[in-house]
Parts: C-alpha cells; structure tokens; sequence
C-alpha cells in the first residue's frame, strides 16, 4: 500500500499534471526491471504529460487517467472549479502559489465559490482538496481514489503483463484532450482493437461496496454489445466477482476511443465509490482487489 | 416494399447493430450482382458493424446509419433511453435477454421509466418498439421509418449508381463514433469531396407532407453556404420536387464530417416525417419517392 | 486603420465566409511581396474558406478565425441565430437574398425572434448586424470587432514574421469544424508544438480596458500549466502591458487544438472588449496595440 499512499499524496489538477507525471516516470523507471516483462516506455513533452507503456505485442490498452478534479482561483478571491468536485462549504484546500504554500478553506455562498485565505492567491492557481487517506480492514477513504486507484490497478497489471498497452492520460476530468493523441500514437506504433478503461465508478442502487468489480454496460455512452458480451463471457468464466453497471450519464477516457477515427471496442471497468467527487471518497478494498484480478484475466484472454 | 418491409422489423438498436449489419450484408451479397455497376464491398470487424461500398471512381458519399432509438434495463423495472424516443405511457416494447423474448409496456410515471414484465430483464438488455408497419395510398407509418427509409433509399441508388461510396453507419442516435473511422478509411482509399446525409426529418410549419424531399439548410449544424448552393440549383435543375428545411436543432452523420479532420463538404437530403422518434413515424410515399429521384440525379451530377 | 475598416465592412457569417476569404486573399497576395518574409499560401477548394500562410521554419502557429455571429431566415419571417448574438429588439440587420439588398430589425418577441421586412426573405438567408464603425483617441467600437481585430492583428503580424504559421479559420462562432482539418494539413507540412489563438475576449471584473492585452489561463477549457508558465515568463520579460484572465465559459479554437490527436499546446491572447456580440463591441485601442507587441515578441522567442 506505500505504493497508493505515494500516489495518493500527489497534486495533479487537470491541466497541471507534471508532478504525477515526474513521479510514474521514475516508479516505472525503477521497477520494471523487475517486470515479467520489460516494457517500451514513451513519455516526454511530445507526448505532454502522459505515458505510455508498451508490453510485448499489444491486443488491449488499458487507460488509466492520472489528473483529479480541483478548483482555480479567479479574481477577489474567487474559485471555479475544475472537473465537478463536490462543494461542500468549509472543506479544506491547499495549493501553492507565488507567495508559497497555501492551505485555505472552500466556502459556497449560495453557489459561487471563494476561498478564505487571508492574502490574495495569484490569479490562475489550482486548488485540491487536503488529503486525509483512511485504510481499515474493509475499506479505503481519501480524496481522489478517483482515480488514483485505477492508477494503482494499472501499476499492478504491469508486474506480470506479457502483451499490451499501458497509458496514463491527463485531463479525463475536464473534457479530455489526450486520448485523441495517445491513440493516434498506439494506432501508428502498435495498433489495437480492444480498450480497457481502469478507473473509479460510482456506487448505487444496483451497484454495491464489497459485491466485485463493476463492468459498466453503460454510463453516458455504449460500447458495443458483442464486445460487451465477450467481457461477460470472460468475467463469468474467470471466477472473479463482478457486478454489471447501467447508467445513463458520467463518462470516462472510453468517450474519447468512442469517438476517434478508429474502430476500437472500449469497456470500463472498475471499482466503485461513495461520496464521488469529494475529500472522502470510498471503496471496498474486496472491489479493488477484485478489479485487478478482472484486468488480469483480461489482458491475458482478451 | 418488400425489401422496406424486411428492414422495419429488424431490432439494431444504437451499439447492438450486429443483426442489421447482418441482414444489409447478406441483401447486397445478393443483390450487388444485378447492379449497374459491381461495388467493392468492405465490412468485418475491422468496420465494427458498419458497411462501405465503394462504386467506380467516387466523389460523394452518401451516409445512411443503421441504428435506431430504444430503451435498456437498468436495475429493479427501471429503463433508461438510448438516443431520445418518444416516452408515451404504455406503449410496447419487444426484446430478448437470457430468459427468453420479451414483450411489455413501458411506463413512465413522472418521467422515470419502468417496464411492466412480471419478471426482471437481465441488466442492459435493449428494447425497441413493437413494429407495426401500416402502408395505404398516401403514407407510410411504423417504427423506426427514421432511419430504415434512409437505408431503404441507399439501397434503392445502388441499382444504378456509377460512381460513390454508399456507406451504412451505427450510433447515430446515440451521439455516434463510427463516422470518424468511416470517413478515415474513405479518405484513405478513395477520398471525396462531399457527402450527402441519407436520414429522415421532420415535419415542420416550413415542411409538410407531400411536398416532396427536404433539403436541410442547418439543423444545429450548418454546412457551407457555397455547397448548398450548388446542390439547390441542381434540385431545380432535377425538376424533382423539393422543400427547403431550416431548424436550429437537431443533428446527423453531417455532424461528424463538419467536425472530421477532412474538407468534406456535408447536406442532409430526406423524407420529412410526423411523429417522430415514436412507434407512429409517417411520411409521404411522394417525399420517398422524390427522396430517391434527387438523391440518383445528385449522385450523377455532383 | 484603413485595413481595419476594410476588413470591418466585409459580411462574413459562419458557413457563409466566401466573401471574407476573397478580401484576404487578394490582401495577402498583394502585401506579401513587402513582407520581411514571404510566405507560402496554401488557399482554395481544398481548404474550404480558410487560408493558411507559412513562414520560414514554423514552432508556433497563430490561429484567427473570419467568421462572425448572426441570424438566418427561417420561415414566415422567423429568424434562427448562428453563434450566439445579443438579441436586442429593433436591432438593424442586413443582407441579401435572390430579390435584393435587405435592411430590416429584429425583432424579439419574448425570446422567439423575427424580421421585419415587409417582404418574406428567402429560406436560409444570413443577415447581418448594420455596421457602424466609431474610433475615436481611446476606444475603438464597432460590429464584429471579434474576430475582426484578431484577424487584423494576424495580419500585422504578418508584416515581420520569420518562423510561423499564420491561419485563417472559419465556423469559429458555431460550433468549429474547419480547424481539425487545419491541424491535420500542418502537421503533415510543417508540425508545430505550440498555437495562439489571435481572438478577443471580454471586459470583466477582472480583465479592464486599458490594462493590456489578456492572457487567458482558461475558458471552459484549460490550456496546459507549463505552457502557461512559459508564455507569461516571457510576457514578463517583453515588458508588453497585459492582464491574466480566469474564466469559467467561453471557447476558441483553442477547444479544438485541446481535442486534437496532436500534443500541441495552446493559449488564448487578445485584446478584451465590452458589449460583445452586439453591434457595439468596444476594445481600447491601447489593448489592440498591445496584443500585436505581444505576438510579436512570442512568435520570435516561443
């Protein structure tokens, strides 16, 4: 677990994702000596702040988004948002601007945003919530499980993965932006059909802690059902508990390989959470181990 | 209207085309040898459950998409929309899951929607309207008219088409994605100038039963003035008879060519229809008709 | 300023922005001789309404777009907006259609809008706002100042400019569609890494007149923090007057650079002005001068 403790500690809003970027580069440098496989490794500014890890020969990616939401600062002392965070009033912030650290309190009047820190913060400064990670026998609470988890879960597969892609992508939680330059890359490097998106859903009243990993049949968008139906097929047939998702909003990284010019069937697949969005985020950590051994299973049979 | 007949009671609805991809390629397989000129045919999983056919030395592509609009089994009798039907109380809806056919109503009880099947429906399985074809003198009325008349009128500028592609396309009611892999290979392999949208619209106060195609101005799109100018003064050159559509709302396939990374010119060419997006769709067999007579004059001369 | 009240006089209305390409293009191929640089132009059906200008050896690309807001004919004297104009009623609109020059108001009748033109005007006719042009020492005011003055400063950018692309976009105001295929066509010739949006944005609470040209660190889109870091270093150091703008709304072709597959880093700079997107856009001439200094300074130095 000092693994998604590490990760947990780490501030990287959309569109300010260098520090989580600096900190995979030299985890993966480190320890994929010691992978079953060694993966190539593209990162760099032509490819901005992601990563991609390339295993053998590529069937599947599996993308796993490294941005959170958070909040900028505006003007006289205002906030706006970035991605949809939650906004209860009084959750504390932190950042760092100019001045130097920052460590500040969100206050919501009536629905528009400040800060309460004393001195004026530099114009264009992003926010995150303080983070307080909690891990008792069953569960893990902290800010950004969304999607530092699914993060995690994409180191993990790393260590015994013989074919595949995986890719780190920025800005899920602000429209996106990477994907279309991630899979023009993956297409021209080592084309692909198949795309596994390892990031946190939500739970609900279909959708429990502690009942396995959810494969989402549906959030905003629809994958494709025949390649729907393989997963299923290959969930039932690895043993690993699994709970079936049908949402009609949210979206993933899958938005984007639904939309780009390349016919590659997606599902997203993950554990899921309570209080989404905020400073105490939940999950089950029966449901996290369970959707590494789903990713597993996958990526070998897929 | 055999073949018309035959394509209103197949189920695709938006990610679950396979059994309509199915059925078009087994009709052009067949047919194709009777046309005036023999089409390339390219379809398989490297086009998901789209289909391309490639006749002669192409400048326009015409674009019918093959899905519809429908509901999926979400959790304890809830039904969630896929593209945007109608919601009207009771009304019946068919399907299939693990258990066998399914056949229920839907109700909706202050916007939140149920089916009434006594047992529950396996989680994301689709359903579609019950079909109910009824053709007299003047109309046309059933399901899913939009878009089983655009792929009917496709098929119809086969017979004699010299020179174009003819492409089927999925998704289009759902927010779409196969378009951009569509216009990617099309570009690749023969590229094109513009494209003609083959899709139903909508009876307005400016568009009305019986008075022939409508050729769409802008829907909440607006393709370029220079191309619509040309494709109206060959309308009335055709001597086909023609309205003139002009909404701020609504989209098609054009949308993704405006959005591709390609100069493609784009209009939207089709039948008007009442009732839309219900069990009741009804168009004009006479707007059919000049639908298809426009369409075979503009392929020719564009 | 002669050039400016040219390229003010010119109808241009998304979708519709032939007659602003012609005025560009025989501008271009006339002044280009006395350009420190001549560049090569890349214009024509190919490109639809857009041109393209490279200069030397491009890092950077300058992005204006010549298309505006307005409205369009529907039927029985309704009108539809394209982009999203100020809808004062008695408002003065212009035009023309297949009868004639058109001069009428629009008239906004609790939110449904109409003309009134005592003749119907054809279907999917653009009008226009009636121009009226007001400089005096400080401010200039007019209709359509954005994107005129975006274009302007492009165009005078023009006039020293050794390594760059300089590109004339369309469709900005409605939505977009012409930069995809802008980016793919200088990828392929001369990549680039980097893209200012020449545009104007808004007088607010924190962005004044007077106060110099804006450098925006988001809209409803967030450009990449080190690229900000970067542009504001050397901001800093050019010494040219400007202002840090932090919004939550509003988008540019910059939104379509964000979702490209191509890691190009982009910024919004330009001069803000008040009353936008009415015939009454007012920018301090200050600003416009020093958004021009500005890329100057960028273009030789990023």
């Amino acid at each position: 677990m000092k693994l998604l403790k590490d990760l947990l500690e780490i501030q990287s809003v959309s569109g300010d994702e260098s520090p989580m970027q600096k900190f995979l580069i030299n985890y993966v440098l480190q320890r994929m000596h010691s992978w079953k496989v060694l993966p190539k490794v593209y990162q760099g500014e032509n490819f901005h702040d992601c990563i991609l890890l390339k295993f053998g020969n590529p069937r599947t990616a599996v993308f796993a988004h490294i941005d959170t939401i958070g909040f900028m600062t505006r003007y006289e002392n205002q906030l706006i948002s970035i991605g949809g965070p939650e906004l209860e009033d009084n959750t504390l912030l932190c950042g760092q601007d100019s001045l130097g650290p920052i460590f500040c309190r969100l206050k919501n009047i009536d629905g528009e945003l400040f800060h309460d820190l004393p001195r004026a913060i530099d114009r264009g400064t992003c926010l995150s919530f303080v983070q307080n990670v909690r891990i008792d026998e069953e569960f893990i609470q902290a800010a950004y499980l969304d999607n530092r988890l699914g993060v995690y879960n994409a180191l993990q597969i790393c260590e015994d993965l013989e074919d595949g892609w995986v890719v780190f992508s920025t800005y899920e939680e602000h429209g996106g932006g990477s994907m279309p330059y991630l899979l023009k890359f993956i297409m021209e490097v080592a084309p692909i059909k198949q795309a596994l998106i390892s990031d946190i859903t939500w739970v609900t009243e279909g959708v429990e802690h502690g009942k396995g990993v959810a494969i989402s049949i549906r959030d905003k968008y629809i994958p494709r059902r025949s390649f729907l139906n393989k997963i299923i097929a290959l969930a039932h047939e690895s043993g690993v508990p699994f709970q079936l998702e049908v949402e009609d909003a949210g979206g993933s990284d899958g938005r984007e390989i639904q939309f780009s010019p390349y016919a590659i069937d997606w599902c997203f697949i993950g554990a899921p959470e309570d209080h989404v969005h905020s400073p105490n985020e939940k999950v089950a950590l029966y449901d996290l181990a369970s959707m590494t051994e789903l990713y597993r299973f996958l990526m070998s049979r897929l």
